[in-house]
């Protein structure tokens, strides 16, 4: 993603009531954030937040928290959320590398939108899909596991469902061409509108532990 | 693949020295037919034998099988091996559903090549992937099971990938776009050369217990 710089980015983050400021402090009672116990789905890599913004907006029983860790883009997130109201959707701004210090065993669901693929074979382990960050992830779910990914590049896919499956997931379900299938409920990212308008092949998989 | 008629092909394929024609016989014991202890490898519907002879060619210190169960593409086969002389190929003629009848653990791989995808979900079992087969392949796999597939229907590749992994296979390699990758050593079957030509793409997987 490109990324511009917004004047007084930091500003209208730390001042925004979306964003959690210390979330290391709500480690293991994110239901207290929310004030209730509904179920928790996170979103690493929310970017300019489009997806779960939807997500949180059709989904009033769920709480969502989106991760993002540029200032550039959360800031746009803050901005459309400041013209509706809702209660079940905060924002962390942060690296994904961190997020087993700020979740203990209370993420219901994990997204992954159209992540970084880092195409250098060096960086695998940067890929938000690798061992290093799937071990992480496992000390965050509350209880089975489960991952919803979707993404238009073909190496990282590959990667991943590899990737996966040597981590003992199963696979709920796959699609090599999401928007060939039939859509009932797909929201879509700002990057995926704009990839599916050039007529390019969005690929889809959910997995679990059984 | 359509089917033509082809004269006589039952009494050239019984006369043919490459097909075993009571192949439970050999059940346990294939390597005398071949008079060695090489590794076995088969292909199941090999159709017109293109793959599996290249294969053998190539591979002289590997025995292949090539199973197929129409009469009018074994006899093309069978019509091209005629012009060779090769001794660590032999064809059989037979329903994959027999498989666990011919074979017992003595088979090192298998390729799947352009299955029937029986797209209606309810000859979900009749796809060569489907739990059902691969519990046959089970009984016939000599140590460590191990399967190459590749399709050009999405449907049926999504399927496989789901249950291989469901029926605790793990993914060696998996490519969504063979021709798009860097191609060692593929050999292309009829169908393949002719669909790769439109452009459409090829996918691939290898599976195996580790």
């Amino acid at each position: 993603m490109r990324l511009k710089n917004v004047k007084g980015a930091k500003n209208i983050i730390d001042g925004s009531e979306y964003i959690i400021n210390k979330p290391n402090e709500f480690k293991g009672k994110y239901n207290l954030v929310f004030n209730n116990d509904n179920p928790i789905e996170i979103e690493i890599g929310m970017g300019k937040g489009n997806f779960i913004i939807e997500k949180a907006i059709k989904n009033p029983n769920i709480n969502y928290i989106g991760i993002e860790k540029f200032d550039s883009v959360i800031v746009r997130a803050i901005q459309k959320l400041d013209e509706i109201n809702i209660n079940n959707l905060k924002l962390i701004r942060m690296d994904a590398l961190d997020i087993d210090l700020v979740f203990n065993h209370e993420i219901d669901k994990i997204y992954l939108n159209f992540s970084d693929p880092w195409p250098k074979s060096r960086h695998a382990d940067r890929r938000l899909t690798s061992k290093k960050f799937l071990d992480k992830y496992e000390s965050i779910f509350k209880n089975k596991p489960c991952i919803i990914q979707k993404t238009d590049n073909r190496k990282l896919f590959e990667y991943s469902i590899i990737s996966y499956v040597e981590n003992n997931y199963k696979i709920d379900e796959i699609s090599l061409d999401l928007y060939k299938d039939e859509l009932f409920d797909n929201i879509q990212t700002e990057y995926e509108k704009r990839f599916v308008s050039l007529g390019e092949k969005i690929y889809m998989i959910k997995v679990s532990r059984h």
